[in-house]
């Protein structure tokens, strides 16, 4: 949808366990206070007896202000046990993206979110380095440089947790970030962390994955952009994507084929976020397309 | 879903100018008639104004007949203006497959049938040659050779005609038919037939594409299913896929990869239709994935 | 190129140590004895200080016969240190397909060996089932049922053994065959087995690769078909090829969409081992594409 | 292979009518003047007789300077019929990217050079508009900027010609350039000047090809990189790529996705003919992978 229709609406995404009505429930509340939904796509998993929906409406004319609105879920989710989250679209999310050196996920983030692809505000580039400080000064974003050794590491992260607090962060993207975040870290940014995996999780998890791969001789590699959790390159996966290799490609050339992935499955996920298509459910996710 | 599930299901498709609540009276509907929603898919068209829904129901407990469904239906048409067509998943639809000379896509189809990734029956194979009743016959499907001459070809297309009526076919597929079928019998089979062309259409329009293809120089050879309509190789397109090719790929070897492309694009088509994911809309399709 | 064109050239595959003359040399040794080359890819791997290459050429003509190529082979091979193999177009590798109870893969080959796309003779199609008997004769390719148990697998593969001896078989293709083979069975047949896993590995090696792929919620899945070797699922990887999946599939599906995938990446492992355009370094393969 | 084993190579591309001993004839010159061959690709095109060579060799300790070389290549040329292209590794081309207001794909192509991934200098952004002037500042390149009406069209470009040959430009890659040049500037770039169109060619020629490909209805659009001739949209084809999309993509959309395709096609096919992997044959090119 345009940027501008999106503006006016306000976005629901609910899992629970089906029962019959439940759409009945939505669409009907989203009718009587005067809404029109213009995307609901809804997936009943057979197996697990989850309801997954996505439900978009325009809040032109809408009876209810946001309280209002807020007020209602909260009892249709005692009532039916739902578990949901509603964003509206005139919220623009602010993001934080963390980076060390490796300058191709920032480029392509800055650069989308310039050409209105993504609809957030960057508040802040986050580095262990200065290197990329030009980078952020070039697209007017803040740059946060905070050097790392073990001796500061805990409390640079302490302090990195401030800034993102004092900048209202909704959500904090690892673009190529070589730092290990603490458990403390990540669970506090449950959902809201997105890093860039350079292999075709559960593919050549850990260090150095293009070589990994080159020894194993793969015939395509890949990357893949997931939540982060505790558990290192385990948490849901919202995206991946691949490209084709042969003989004729060493390490190097897999690295420059990977860069492009990286950036590109990144910002997708970044993207998928950002409008709120991904519905974490256990340790998967579910990407409304 | 599995086909177990699917059987007691019905599926409704439909497309009407966009106006509030229509997503709610229908899901209305199935709840107060005791269906349970398992699958729901909608969008509106900002530009068009256009209202796109496919909605899956368990008809587990039903408290309608099929008859008092269709009546229903047919109340919300005349009110709101809905264009629609129901199916039930206990109907399994009867095919034709017209095929000449090539096997290829015919192996596909009946292949898939057989493993039930196609959920129908394949009532016959109609051939203007007899090069392939013995693969029909492998897969027990009648097979129905009508030679054609110019002299004949309205007569046997009559004949197809009639016994496509007697055995109470749904939907004709041309798997490589090299025969162009007349406007009569085109416009009878409106949006129930589905031929393979074996280019990325709109490129490569009528003979010989893998010949086009090549002097052209393209870097990539596709294959496109879509709807017959009286103009030639411009009806809407149901799916499309691709490959890529390089300088050793001569002409031969295009037509060896498009094979691959031809029967893929051309069953996943068909499945499309098949599952009624696929909505006529002018001249374009919408495919609910 | 073309069958016929095809028939009367030899293909020669060389690794070795690199050093300088070896092209000149290879070259020389085929313009000297009036044939023509017709393809050549050749490259040295700067990291390994390897040297690959596939080169064909045109009999048509030249002045030794096929003892003489070889001694002449052989002489360079004392000299240089080449590791070579040679093949002629006119000799149709017999090969063997083994096979369980499922049909996708097996069509396949047997489809594609009737349409010209695979150069080789289908000698036998062997099976722990009956259940494909039918598919091998619509073919009019012998099949070879004996059933195992604990107690006789060892004396069937005995048995199987000694077939392929008596047939004369090059290539043996497990196409979904579900028993594991001893290691003396794989030893013998070394370089000239391949199987088809449905995963894309090194992700999901082992039992149930769809449901791993369903539990761990990757977006796409993928087959491989590679060499076997003594270790299950480790052997040198031949080709790969992947399909994007969403959360509307439920693992029945992921299984439906990965026999589109088993099927291609097998036959197209095969249609790459029969062209010779593979070779074995190490844990890896060299694809000559 | 590593930029630094890359330097000291010289790279040629032959075609000409296939002869018996080219392939020797080449490759002896080589190693009786102390070269290595690093990679050679070739290919005789069975239909139309023509030889195709890429041949890369070291120059370390090679026997004969450039002079030598070329003198050597020339009396090739006179006796064999060979057209070739020669280049060596340590000579860095020098390319102007020509842009209008788009940003997305001059940032790929400044970024790639950065990164390494492009060997060239760009050694001029020339715009008919100011808007980019900060990217082409952000990457230290110098910026040109003509603006241009109907009356200073012919001037601009002359002016424009001059800048180039002052600059001493090899390659002439047009971003996204909205202006159509004249047959003279074309016919003095031919075969050294490189166009994005947005489109799946030949699909879509012309204006507005993401509207076009939206009312067709295709389930995939494209992008296409090819070299600029008289004839728009029409020149040799030298890389192409694609994206699928939905009922969810409006118009606006489709121009999203097709900004990634644009970028990432332009930016390889700049790629392949800094490489020297792009050999032009009529109208067509033969890319060496």
């Amino acid at each position: 949808m345009s940027p501008a229709a999106n503006e006016n609406t306000a976005s629901l995404l609910v899992s629970c366990r089906d029962r019959t009505g439940l759409v009945a429930t939505l669409s009907n509340f989203v009718f009587r206070n005067g809404g029109n939904i213009v995307d609901l796509d809804q997936h009943t998993e057979h197996d697990s007896g989850l309801f997954l929906m996505r439900l978009v409406w325009s809040l032109q004319g809408f009876a209810l202000d946001r309280a209002g609105i807020e007020r209602q879920l909260q009892a249709f989710s005692s009532e039916l046990g739902l578990q949901w989250t509603l964003t509206y679209g005139d919220r623009r999310p602010r993001v934080a993206v963390f980076v060390s050196q490796t300058a191709h996920c920032l480029y392509d983030l800055l650069l989308r979110r310039q050409l209105g692809d993504l609809r957030c505000d960057i508040a802040a580039v986050v580095s262990n380095h200065s290197t990329l400080a030009g980078v952020a000064a070039h697209f007017d974003v803040p740059f946060e440089h905070h050097a790392i050794t073990p001796e500061t590491k805990q409390a640079v992260e302490d302090a990195q947790q401030r800034r993102l607090d004092e900048l209202g962060i909704d959500l904090v993207v690892l673009a190529r970030y070589m730092q290990i975040l603490s458990p403390a870290f990540v669970d506090r940014w449950r959902g809201r962390i997105i890093n860039i995996h350079h292999s075709f999780l559960p593919a050549f998890i850990g260090a150095k994955p293009y070589h990994q791969a080159w020894e194993r001789g793969v015939k395509i590699i890949g990357a893949t952009a997931h939540y982060v959790t505790a558990d290192l390159d385990q948490g849901p996966i919202i995206e991946q994507d691949v490209a084709r290799v042969s003989h004729r490609d060493d390490v190097e050339e897999l690295v420059r084929k990977g860069r492009d992935l990286e950036r590109q499955v990144l910002s997708r996920a970044v993207r998928l976020h950002l409008e709120r298509r991904v519905l974490i459910s256990g340790n998967r996710t579910i990407v409304f397309g």
